[in-house]
């Protein structure tokens, strides 16, 4: 058995497993990120759970190699955490510094790109040539797997579908750009868009449901429960992220020629409320050819998703997987 | 020397030559392709273009290979062309046929991507990792060359770009679509969009020049002596093309990053007048960290480019370039 270990980091938790080479979970470990002790206290905190996780595999055999998944802008090939805003962490050579603690190969790389890689090789996009993957969560990223390799680009930067610019779309985006995709079609996008919609007086279930101070505590999931019970605001909302998002795929799906896509992150929770109508402009604004061969699907992980995506691109990384 | 054969089948000329493994054209042939005769007569022509070619090689060596590029949808792995309209091929198996009257193995492609292959590999792209190609002509269509590698997609669909739906943009596609980016900014567009304007009575220098019946005449070039002459419409109409462009560009390369975007066929002979605007919106629309590193360039390849992406195209297909 190929065992390798995975960890996610994200600014609440950090979620340590390992996995065997198919993706199956053998153990798993879940601690406060703690963030604000810094960078040394954060990565002492990995190699120590990454040690416990090495101890109780014994039966399952010696792990051989660790993925570190990343927030933020990660060089992969350097292993430096380029910037990491929820994490406060710049230019940090986090593969060297935790491969000096573990004593085993550490591979880092970007969150989402870890994750799509899951998705295609053990998830939703096994067994296709082209894995088109898509994360829609507080931003929208994408990542392409052909024939099992990763495709990275200049810089290792390909990905980044959520700062397209789209049409209609005139909000001041984090990254500095004006309109981009992640802006309203992402799931924290979503939520800004009702919260202000609901501030500027919107009337229905959803200003009932959430009221004065309750406002803040508006999530994605109370938007899709929202549009379920016949709010109008919660459903143009999600409609038209699935719609953005379904244009922006159409485009990448064209230059591309995928023969599946795979949405992952929360933002998938919505489900075909979102799915529907993100299926349906896509369909809409591709050539009949691409129509015709192109799947979309729900990615399979949720909970165990970074373990696993994580832990795969480790032994990809290492050559275990070829 | 590595001698192979490149084949450039156009609606109104065959074009035949070999070339070195560097993209060094050795000699060269050119017939009229007489299409209205039928596949079987425009295959036999081209089969004895190569013998002529290979007769007259003597000295260099012997070609090994024949590369054949071929417009409209072509399936290089079955070598088959699916539909090439100013042909009238459909599900032509030319590979086969041509290999069987040739005596040597035969790849057939998209000539578009032979095209930026030649590019990628002995032209404006040579040296770089991740090529993005993209061709301004007829249509407008793009290809990617990683690592010395053409990204082919599903079914070998890769690189419609020319199909993205543009906003702003409502004129019907020949393909079905509507808003398609081609059929506004390809040099056939951008003539389509003044022969319409004029028609409708917008006045000017474009307007005297190409009065009457001579209105049927104007090209493309036409369009850029207009624009250097001070015309406000061909300048309009090119600079929107140039925007047009860029904007998809834009999508294409945030999705992609590559190290270069190389801008080739008809409509960059417009040189600066397009490729400035194209620049200037590609770069306004990208995140900072892509616009430093990715440059913009136009072919270096004009009249013997089909040869040379071709037969540089047939070594790749065969083994020769890896």
């Amino acid at each position: 058995m190929n065992v390798t270990i995975g960890v996610d980091v994200g600014g609440t938790n950090i979620v340590c497993g390992a996995t065997d080479g198919t993706g199956r979970v053998l153990r798993k470990l879940k601690r406060p990120t703690e963030a604000s002790a810094g960078h040394e206290a954060v990565l002492g905190r990995i190699a120590d759970m990454v040690g416990q996780i090495g101890e109780e595999l014994e039966a399952d055999g010696r792990a051989t190699s660790v993925g570190v998944g990343i927030p933020g802008l990660v060089d992969p090939l350097k292993g430096v955490s380029k910037f990491a805003g929820n994490l406060g962490w710049r230019d940090i050579p986090a593969a060297k510094l935790l491969s000096e603690r573990i004593g085993l190969p550490v591979f880092i790389d970007n969150d989402v790109r870890m994750y799509i890689y899951g998705e295609a090789i053990a998830g939703a996009g096994r067994g296709y040539g082209h894995v088109l993957g898509i994360t829609i969560g507080t931003g929208i990223a994408a990542a392409l797997v052909n024939g099992g390799e990763l495709y990275y680009g200049h810089n290792a930067m390909a990905g980044e579908i959520g700062h397209v610019r789209m049409d209609g779309v005139d909000e001041l985006c984090a990254c500095g750009l004006t309109g981009c995709l992640e802006t309203v079609a992402s799931a924290s996008g979503m939520v800004r868009q009702a919260k202000k919609a609901l501030r500027e007086g919107r009337t229905g279930l959803l200003a009932e449901r959430f009221a004065g101070e309750a406002l803040d505590r508006l999530s994605a999931a109370d938007l899709s429960a929202a549009m379920d019970d016949g709010d109008e605001l919660a459903a143009e909302i999600i409609v038209r992220a699935g719609e953005l998002n379904g244009r922006a795929l159409a485009a990448a799906a064209m230059m591309l020629s995928p023969d599946v896509i795979v949405v992952g992150g929360g933002g998938a929770l919505a489900g075909e409320r979102l799915l529907g109508p993100l299926r349906k402009e896509l369909y809409r604004l591709l050539l009949p050819d691409f129509r015709d061969g192109l799947k979309v699907v729900t990615a399979e992980h949720n909970d165990d998703a970074g373990i696993i995506g994580s832990s795969l691109y480790a032994a990809y990384r290492s050559g275990l997987i070829v």
